[in-house]
């Protein structure tokens, strides 16, 4: 059966795990949930489609939210709009999607695809092509993979459509897109490089829906259960418990669209004693601990609060707060040469390699390769 | 005969004449002209539709190059570039078009179908929106007929398109347009508001495309005959000599990417002792003669070089210049009352009515109404 209904509770556990994977970044499902929730109540039901059953050439829409997060948390997030795009890129290519999928399972977006497909009646592919939140658009699989990220549809919540059919380079779509958004007032819906089955079964990361619920449910099982979330995360999804402490200080800066910043976490328990300092481009990016780094992109870095489990993101990160960090781990493909290049941390300015705490990443490091290497 | 085709001498006349409806603006046609004569060389052939040839459902292409004329005097024109928001236009929409035609037959834009046409082998329909130029896209027939000005598509010179399906309004379309303008190097070829045979026929600005060639062809054969190609102008085309004078001082500022300014003339000849005070927003707007208004847009105010009749730019009029300013008739439409609240002083800023120095115009103000009663 490649078709299984999303119950009520997937959702919530799926906001939950997508807001982990979300890395501190993506932004906070809340709202997207809290749509579904209403969608549901009034009947609607949406699919999660195996990707491995579409056809190779059924097309299929990747949606997204873009923008800057704080105007976000203030222009909400809205089934219309989400779905807007879509229709705009389906009339510009004459021809009707199969299927809808996410950008990024990491946050909000994880969420996305189940409201535009609650509007449409299509069904949501269990794959994304970040398998968390990154803050850039070639970082994404697909990307990474050479494949064309255009069109590009954006709408806005006034009612106007921008779509670029066709850009010099990735660099000069990014810098016209990010113009038209700034003008549509910095967040925006959008549908892009629509995908052929054949190009998601070979570049897309795969059941990363199913993972983001699955991790939802360990920690809302865990809780249930009086037990501690956080450890059977790490166990049930072959994490690291890298810290736990308390938030010392934060500081934060917005520039060039992206939050930036770093939060310092004095240890408690086993890591009494020690500093671990937290740095963030929207997504937590490196981790070092004593003044040694420990941990980097794109191993997912999380910060969780050490009662429930639940995550926190790099905009919310504040004094006082008991946190632990965990690292869960990337999606193979950002881990080959390519990968890396993209995705690792000089991809983030650093000026040091890919370095990890996970076992059987620090094993892989000696065969990279290119993308198809790792599948 | 519905169809004429375009002689090379034709084009000359037309890059002479649009450059007087230009007003002063819509930018020198010099080198659309030499792209002209060299497509010619190479043995391409350019046919002029009769608009009242078009069936009521052909679809028609309306074409510009739009953006900052100053970055227009350094990148250069180009027939390849001009012809792709065309071509992108035609992917969107699926369909081809069936001829091409100008948004302004003053100014460069006279010659810009010419250049598509002569890339695509599509005839060019002898109309425009405006019959001269004018500085806002809400000023062509079309918009004040109330018709939509989209799909709008730009392109760039390096290769990226940007369309625009849905707008939530014309402002709004024009604020992201220009945003997206900017980036891609604030001069752009475009493509907008495809237009069928019936609305070109009904709100169309007819047959002025053969309008600009007489205007060429009458000032070329005065300067054949050495007549005064002023006086051979004005009589031809039921205009009025102005002013003669000598440029005494000129200001300029680039503002909103409008350039605006006001050109100070002192009289010679029969208007010796007076002076002629002209102010233009890209183009010439109103004129005032020993402080009164004397003419204002949507009358079309040129300013000529006495001795060779050519038209002279609003951003190369220059102290010490020879010139003769001359008013010719603007379409009916733009008398109307709608016409002149989109197009009239008012439109352009100035806490006056319309005025003119045409007796015809004059006694037609008695009789405004809607854009359909002056057809």
């Amino acid at each position: 059966m490649s078709l299984t209904p999303i119950e009520p509770d997937d959702i919530e556990a799926l906001a939950t795990g997508a807001w982990i994977l979300g890395a501190g970044g993506g932004g906070n499902p809340y709202l997207a949930r809290l749509n579904l929730r209403l969608l549901y109540e009034a009947g609607t039901r949406v699919s999660l489609l195996d990707p491995k059953a579409l056809a190779d050439d059924d097309p299929v829409a990747v949606v997204a939210s873009v923008g800057a997060p704080l105007v976000g948390r203030e222009r909400l997030s809205d089934p219309q709009l989400a779905t807007r795009p879509l229709l705009a890129l389906q009339d510009h290519l004459k021809g009707a999607f199969r299927a809808v999928m996410s950008v990024e399972v990491g946050g909000t977006n994880a969420l996305q695809p189940l409201m535009v497909a609650a509007m449409t009646g299509l069904p949501v592919v269990d794959a994304d092509s970040m398998g968390r939140a990154f803050p850039e658009a070639q970082m994404a699989s697909f990307a990474i993979a050479d494949l064309p990220m255009l069109p590009l549809a954006l709408s806005d919540v006034r009612g106007s459509d921008v779509i670029i059919p066709r850009a010099a380079n990735p660099g000069w779509m990014s810098r016209i897109a990010r113009k038209a958004l700034g003008e549509m007032g910095a967040v925006a819906a959008t549908c892009r490089g629509p995908r052929t089955g054949r190009e998601i079964k070979a570049y897309g990361i795969l059941y990363s829906t199913t993972k983001a619920i699955r991790i939802g449910r360990a920690v809302h099982a865990a809780r249930r259960r009086r037990d501690d979330p956080i450890a059977a995360l790490v166990e049930a999804e072959a994490g690291v418990l890298l810290f736990r402490g308390k938030v010392l200080d934060i500081s934060r800066r917005t520039t060039d669209s992206f939050l930036r910043g770093r939060a310092r976490i004095e240890g408690a328990y086993g890591d009494r004693g020690s500093i671990l300092e937290v740095e963030f481009q929207n997504e937590f990016a490196a981790a070092w601990r004593d003044g040694e780094v420990a941990v980097t992109t794109p191993d997912i870095i999380c910060v969780l609060d050490s009662e429930s489990g639940e995550a926190i993101g790099t905009e919310m990160i504040r004094y006082g707060q008991r946190v632990s960090v965990i690292v869960l781990p990337p999606p193979a493909i950002f881990l080959t040469t390519r990968g890396l290049a993209a995705t690792g941390p000089r991809a983030f300015g650093y000026d040091f390699d890919y370095t990890t705490v996970l076992a059987d990443q620090a094993k892989g490091l000696s065969v990279r390769g290119g993308p198809s290497e790792a599948r």
